[in-house]
C-alpha cells in the first residue's frame, strides 16, 4: 500500500503567500471598491525589455522553420547562455568561473528544493530565522535537522557563524530576503571558513546581487578565497532580468568541490547535479534561453539596469516614509525589499491586517518568514511609482488620523 | 560534513542516451564525411505549427508591455490552459476529469522523478523491463524496491500483473516507450483491479498517446472504472504538438485518490503534490502556457496531427524495410517506436555498432532499456521522410552487400 513521505505532515499545510492570499481575496470580497495595492510578494511589475522580447521573439520564430527548429537541448543549458553568463558575471570580475561550472535551470526555487536529493538526509542544516520559507520547507521535507540562526536588529539582521555547533549545509542569502541587508566581505570570510573547517557546503543565494550598489559589498561569494571549495551559488534572472513569469536561472557548482560516501571517497559533488538533472529534468526551453542570452548584451543590460534602477527609487521613497512614521526601518539600499518594526505591541499579523483595512496595503507579515520575524513586516519595492507613491500617500494619512 | 545520497552511487554513472552520443561522436570524429542518420533519441524534428508559434510570439509581445505582462503565474497552470486540457483530452471524450486535477509541469520526465518526493522510500514499485530509463533511475535514488516485469515476445511486451507480489507504485507506459506496443482496455483493468486490491499506486506515463491510431484502444487510463482512485496520468506536449525543446507537460491527480500515513490516515495526494510543487517550482513560462493552449485550436490541433501521421509514415515504412531485411518487428502502428529484433546470435550493442559503421544508422540498444530488451534495437520514427527513405536505401544496400 502507497505510503506517504510523512515529512510533509510537518511542514506548514499552505505556503505563507496562498496564506496572504486568501486573506487579501477575502478583504476584496468584502470591500469591492477598494484598490488594493500589493506590496507583498517579490513579484516584478516593470514589463520585459525591448531586447530580450525580441530575442524572444526571433528563436520563437527559428522554431516554426525545420532548418532552425530545435528539440531537446544540452542537458546543462545552451553553451550560448553558459558562456554569456560566465564572461559577464563571473570573468570580467576576475572570478574564476568557467562555463562547465554553470548549470542553467528554470529557476533559484527548483534548484534551491532539489538540490537536496544528491545530499544524504538527515543533515545538520544552519537557516537563519527569519528566511525564504523554501529553505525551510524543503529541508523539513527531507527530514533534515534544521539550525536557526536569529538576525535581529543586534546583529544587523546577519547571520553570525554559531559556536559549537557542526554544520553540514549552510544557508545563506545576500542580499537578503526578507531583510534587505546583504553580508559585508568580512562576514562572508567568517562564514567560509567555518565551512572549510566543518566540511560543509554553503548554498548561497544571489538571487538580489543586482540591487547591490554599494561596491564594498561582495556580489558572488566566490570573491571570497576558498569558496570554491564550500560554495554552490544560485542565481536567477527573475530580479535582475524581470523573468519571473519567464523562468530561468543558473547553479554554480565549481569542479573542486567535492562531497563524500559514506565508505570516505571523495567525489566531485558536480557529477551528481548532472546526474540528478538529466534524469529528472529537460531543461529550460530554447526560447527563454535566447531571451536570457539578450539580457547580456549591452543594450538589454541597461535595460535591466534601468529597471532594477526604478525599483530602488521606490525602495528609497518607502523607507523614507516609513521613517517619516517614526518605523524603524532596515534594508532598501542594497535589496528590493524594506524590513521595518511594527509600531508598540502589534504583532507582524496584526500590524499586516491594520495596512489592509486602513490603507488597503499588502505587506508581508515578517513572523511568516519565521519566529525572529515576529515584530516586523516586509515591503517589497516591485510596484509602480505610481502605486508606490500612492502607497506613501496612504501612509501619511494614517498618521494625520 | 557533507555527505551523499549513496543512493546516486548506485545508479548506472551515465544516462544510455548520454553514452550513445560518446560513441556517436567517436565515429564522427574518426569518418567527418559519414553522414550520420539519428533514429536514437526519441526528439521530434518537425517544426512547431504555425499557430503555436504565433501563440508564442503574441504572448512573447504581451510581456513588453506594463499593462499585459505577466510575472508569477498561478500555481499550477493557468486557468485558460487547464480548462483547454480539460475539455478537449477528458471532458469531451466522456472521462469526468476536471481543470482542478490538472497539474501544467516542465514535462512528464520533471514529474515522473519529483512524484518520488512525496512518497515513503522503500516502497515496492513494479516497472517493466525493457523500459524508459528514468523510472528506473529515479526509483534507485530513492532507495526504492524495485520489481521487473519482463516484457517479451511471448506476451506481446506487455507488463503482465503478477501472482504473490505485492506492490506501492506501478509504472504503465502505454504506447510504450521503447517497444511501441500498446495496452488494451482489458489489460488495463487487469492493472486498475491489481491496484485498487493492493491499495496502490498507478503512474500511467500516456506521453506518446497521441500516436494511437486503433480506437478500441485506450487512450487515457481513466477510460477505466476505478482508475480515478488509484491511478495518476502524465502526459506531454513533446510529442503531440512537438515541445521537446519548449518544455510542457501536466500531471492529473484526480481528486479521489487517497495516500495513507503511518498511523492510518487517509490524505487526498493532490494536496501533497501542490505542496511539492509550491515548494519547489514556480511553473511554466506563461508564454509557453499559450503556445500549448494553441495547440487545443482547431487550426493547432489539425496541424499537431499532420505532424503525428508524418511520423507514422515514417514508422511504417521503417517497419517495412526491417521485414524486409528478415527482421522481427514490433510496434510502430500505434506509436512513433519500432522495436526489431536483431539478427541472430549479435547482441543489441553489437547491432547497434554494426549499424553505425556500415549505414551510418543511430538506433538504441535495447539492452540499455533493460536486460529483457537485449536481442532488439529501437528505432525512432522521428528523423524527416528524407531521412527515413535514404535509412531504408542503407538498409537495403546492406542485404544486397
Amino acid at each position: 500500500m502507497t505510503r506517504l513521505n510523512e515529512n510533509y505532515l510537518k511542514v506548514e499545510k499552505s505556503y505563507l503567500f496562498t496564506d496572504i492570499e486568501h486573506k487579501v481575496h477575502a478583504f476584496s470580497e468584502a470591500n469591492p471598491d477598494a484598490k488594493i495595492i500589493r506590496m507583498g510578494i517579490g513579484d516584478v511589475t516593470r514589463p520585459l525589455a525591448r531586447p530580450i522580447v525580441d530575442g524572444l521573439k526571433a528563436a520563437s520564430e527559428e522554431q516554426a522553420h525545420v532548418e532552425t527548429f530545435k528539440g531537446y537541448g544540452p542537458e546543462k543549458g545552451y553553451a550560448f547562455l553558459r558562456d554569456a553568463i560566465a564572461d559577464k558575471v563571473y570573468l570580467s570580475r576576475g572570478i574564476n568561473i568557467t562555463a562547465e561550472d554553470i548549470f542553467i535551470s528554470d529557476g533559484a526555487k527548483s534548484d534551491m528544493g532539489n538540490f537536496l536529493d544528491i545530499l544524504a538526509k538527515g543533515l545538520d542544516v544552519l537557516i537563519a530565522d527569519p528566511v525564504y520559507p523554501v529553505y525551510m520547507d524543503t529541508n523539513i521535507m527531507e527530514g533534515n535537522r534544521i539550525h536557526k540562526l536569529p538576525c535581529l536588529a543586534e546583529n544587523d539582521f546577519l547571520p553570525q557563524v554559531p559556536k559549537d555547533q557542526k554544520a553540514d549545509l549552510i544557508y545563506i542569502c545576500s542580499p537578503n530576503n526578507p531583510t534587505g541587508m546583504t553580508m559585508t566581505r568580512e562576514a562572508l570570510e567568517d562564514w567560509v571558513s567555518y565551512a572549510l573547517e566543518q566540511d560543509a557546503i554553503i548554498l548561497f543565494d544571489a538571487a538580489y546581487e543586482a540591487f547591490i550598489q554599494d561596491d564594498s559589498l561582495p556580489r558572488s561569494i566566490y570573491e571570497i578565497p576558498g569558496a570554491e571549495k564550500v560554495a554552490v551559488e544560485v542565481r536567477s534572472f527573475s530580479k535582475f532580468a524581470g523573468f519571473t513569469g519567464l523562468r530561468c536561472g543558473y547553479t554554480v557548482i565549481p569542479s573542486g568541490l567535492m562531497v563524500r560516501s559514506e565508505d570516505g571517497q571523495n567525489y566531485p559533488l558536480a557529477d551528481f547535479w548532472m546526474r540528478r538533472q538529466t534524469t529528472k529534468y529537460n531543461g529550460v526551453p530554447y526560447v527563454v534561453q535566447r531571451a536570457a542570452e539578450a539580457a547580456y548584451t549591452d543594450e538589454g543590460y541597461a535595460a535591466c539596469m534601468e529597471n532594477i534602477r526604478y525599483y530602488l527609487d521606490n525602495a528609497k521613497a518607502l523607507k523614507e516614509a516609513l521613517e517619516t512614521l517614526g518605523l524603524k526601518v532596515y534594508g532598501a539600499e542594497n535589496a528590493p525589499y524594506i524590513w521595518a518594526e511594527t509600531p508598540a505591541d502589534q504583532t507582524s499579523w496584526e500590524y499586516f491586517d491594520f495596512l489592509l483595512n486602513e490603507a488597503h496595503l499588502v505587506v508581508t507579515p515578517g513572523s511568516g518568514f519565521g519566529a525572529c520575524g515576529e515584530g516586523y513586516i516586509r515591503l517589497s519595492a516591485f510596484a509602480s511609482h505610481e502605486d508606490t507613491k500612492e502607497a506613501i500617500s496612504r501612509l501619511n494619512a494614517i498618521v494625520k488620523n
